[in-house]
């Protein structure tokens, strides 16, 4: 084994429920394709020797890892954990293969919003079978079977807990935070989402895990599990994206360069670059489309899934007609960048 | 009056505003339909007769009170409240009749989110204009005329007060988790919701108080006020339903078992079984539908409303005519399992 | 210079990154026109001159305004600031001109909330530039650049931070709670948004800095900046509106009274009074719409555009033909006062 073939490994802190069960853990600073003196040295201290595996750490072997890593971000992170009154980890994660743990499904959500691997190029089999449902609160995670105690507990104490989720994935920004992006309300992008430097997403976006968009992208819409917008589109107010887990099927769903989905729209079928979806309009992949080219002369009657990653195509449904066609997109779709800056 | 016919009981802590004013009560484990035996403790402790009451309770009653109940779980919860540094009330709600009280609307709204009683199946006439709007904020409960001074007093002691909701309802899950559930973003899940064993909400369901899911069921759209879900079916994303306080009029709205409303999509009708409504189509009651028969043979053109509450319909605006069409549903919706498990 | 020429003033306190920049700044009662004295007292104290100039307060100066300032409202705050221990701010905004600081924007921010002017009628030039990211946590409001640090430090200590944003606004209800206002979850609305008497924002409902409802509304779709919703009129769950910045271009949108945008509609031309749009339907400037006179009988075919601001307009889709259709709006829309009351 070459060090370049190691997937990833990362020193974590994260919360366990009262029967030292993990709930979640959180990667400051996780390391894609390390190199082989940062696993030997690893090695020499927490006595790992090969495979994905998670090994909890304690103050002792943390300060000792402090020493033995030449990294210096991570020599630095392994020295504040060691003062940690929280669980530690270090997750071992040789290969890309079926999530085995918690700390490696937590890894694999890291790694897509750290951007190390875009949506689709990990092995995430096993994801929800491995995740367990967590009430996320303003105390942290907690076991959703020791949450009306907890409750209790504080209000008898003249505390407040929020509960603001329970579910098995947490919310992005309480882990990673992208650079150059925004999002303005976070519990709509679960950690795992890829967003690209210059995306916005807006409070009607969201955003699943193993999806997202390359940027730069103004995202007002849905963006379902496995789907990716390419740079320079925007997904309008309320629009739909069909995934792999929203009835999509088997489809993965890419939507290309320069595309604009309008508000209130959707689309079931991968697009190239440069088209559009009219607002209000709903593209599934069994739609019968008109389709017309660039003179506007009919072409052919077909089901949308025919047209599926074809560029410069412009949905709408006929004001008149009512009938769903495809014209040539004349112009090209030129990114609003007012969208971008001034949302 | 025998045991059985009265309502139910519960303990509860909860904030008052400065004139000593209830803003919200929490119960921690109200009882449905209590014995006589517990009925009869609490009337010889508290001098409780009859009717519909709300009694505030100091430590010393607590206390006496502790002792006086067998009940296991009264008792234990009774002994902890006394303790409390919050105020602590007993309702005694001896009928199912119009809200007197906020410890009563309170108690109404946990008894329909523990599953004791279904939406529509208790008396909430009052409930509008008895419950005070609340400031809901990460100290809790706030009367909105002593929210700035609040907020102004914990900035310049550096605290930050987050102010989640000004709303006459709380959420959901700051007082009621119910068991076997997901949600996966809490704002949108009022107190008062019904939500069956094995419902998932996704981030963009909501549902309202007196509405919910029979279980398991996807909720990814918006469930209004007295519409109820049968097991099985999915409310796609952004799909809305029309509520008695929505634009439904007088109809109450219940979706049948299978049923699949489509991504943006929209119903206005109850609907029995193994219904499906195409993604982006909206069905009002005064829709104007094209029937046709399992052979597809036109049968008669007529208003929704004349539809309501048949089984196996199939919604779709044509792709080419434009038209409303209700065909039969020909395969049966199975539903889609990985929705539940994989979202 | 007159005093009533004077724009505004206002003291604020706020927070700083570690570069001692401003993130935001919360002016608790901002002074609208203020009078001659209020500006004299300020001028002796500080010595301002004039101009739009944000000045930074120490304890001692506030102590000193304390005791200058006549106005007791002010006074009495001046007085409080001075124990903070955060930084405070006294913005004096002697014009309405392009934005020029971050304490300057905040102030225009409140202005709108405070109603004390309407939606576009300040120059808010500039205050995309000039306003930060931040990343809103319940710590407050954190530089993004320091949030990792933040969060493990957290972490570490057995504390949770909550991130609730990461955007150039904040949400409105940790500056502005406006009177006679619900709004069920406040993540959707921005400061800025301009909120009459009466209005009611549901949990779908979304307003946008510089846009908002003169009151009584029911909001439960999407206000985009620059909308503004006349009293009595409804906008339907997941409803669309086109600002300025969504896709409407230079059109500013006005809807009148006592509309009704259905649920999951959308608009995108300004609308006199008593205009309905079906549930369902989406009218953009370009929708090309069959008009009928009030006896049902066609007149023409025109753009939507060219029917921009008129009254008494029904827009649907019609079931059967799919031809998008203006009706003359029979029955004035009555405002279903249940929404507002019973939400």
């Amino acid at each position: 084994m070459t060090s370049s073939q190691f997937t990833s490994l990362a020193f974590g802190i994260g919360t366990q429920n009262k029967h030292s069960e993990w709930l979640e853990v959180f990667y400051p600073t996780p390391v894609y394709q390390p190199s082989k003196d940062l696993v030997d040295a690893i090695k020499s201290v927490t006595g790992y020797q090969s495979g994905n595996e998670a090994i909890e750490l304690d103050a002792a072997m943390l300060t000792e890892l402090g020493d033995a890593i030449s990294d210096d971000i991570q020599s630095t992170l392994v020295k504040k954990l060691a003062k940690s009154s929280q669980p530690t980890v270090l997750m071992m994660m040789a290969t890309d293969s079926e999530i085995a743990s918690i700390p490696e499904a937590y890894l694999k959500l890291h790694l897509l919003s750290y951007r190390y691997v875009k949506p689709n190029e990990q092995n995430l089999v096993g994801i929800f079978s491995k995740l367990p449902n967590v009430a996320w609160t303003s105390d942290g995670a907690i076991d959703p079977a020791e949450l009306e105690e907890a409750i209790l507990k504080a209000r008898i104490e003249g505390r407040h807990i929020e509960v603001a989720s329970v579910d098995k994935f947490p919310k992005l920004t309480n882990y990673v935070l992208p650079t150059g992006v925004r999002i303005a309300h976070t519990a709509r992008v679960r950690l795992g989402a890829y967003l690209g430097e210059g995306t916005t997403v807006m409070h009607e976006g969201f955003v699943n895990f193993n999806a997202g968009s390359i940027g730069p992208n103004m995202i007002e819409g849905r963006v379902s599990q496995g789907v990716l917008m390419r740079e320079g589109s925007d997904l309008g107010g309320g629009a739909s994206t069909m995934g792999t887990l929203s009835g999509g099927g088997e489809i993965v769903l890419t939507i290309g360069k320069d595309c604009l989905i309008g508000a209130n729209a959707g689309v079931g079928i991968p697009l190239g670059d440069r088209c559009t979806i009219e607002a209000g309009t709903y593209i599934t992949a069994g739609t019968l489309v008109q389709v017309f080219d660039e003179n506007k002369k009919f072409i052919k009657l077909v089901k949308a899934r025919e047209l599926a990653g074809q560029s410069d195509m412009l949905f709408i449904r006929h004001s008149q007609t009512g009938a769903i066609e495809c014209r040539t997109n004349q112009k090209a779709i030129t990114l609003n960048d007012a969208l971008h800056d001034h949302n």
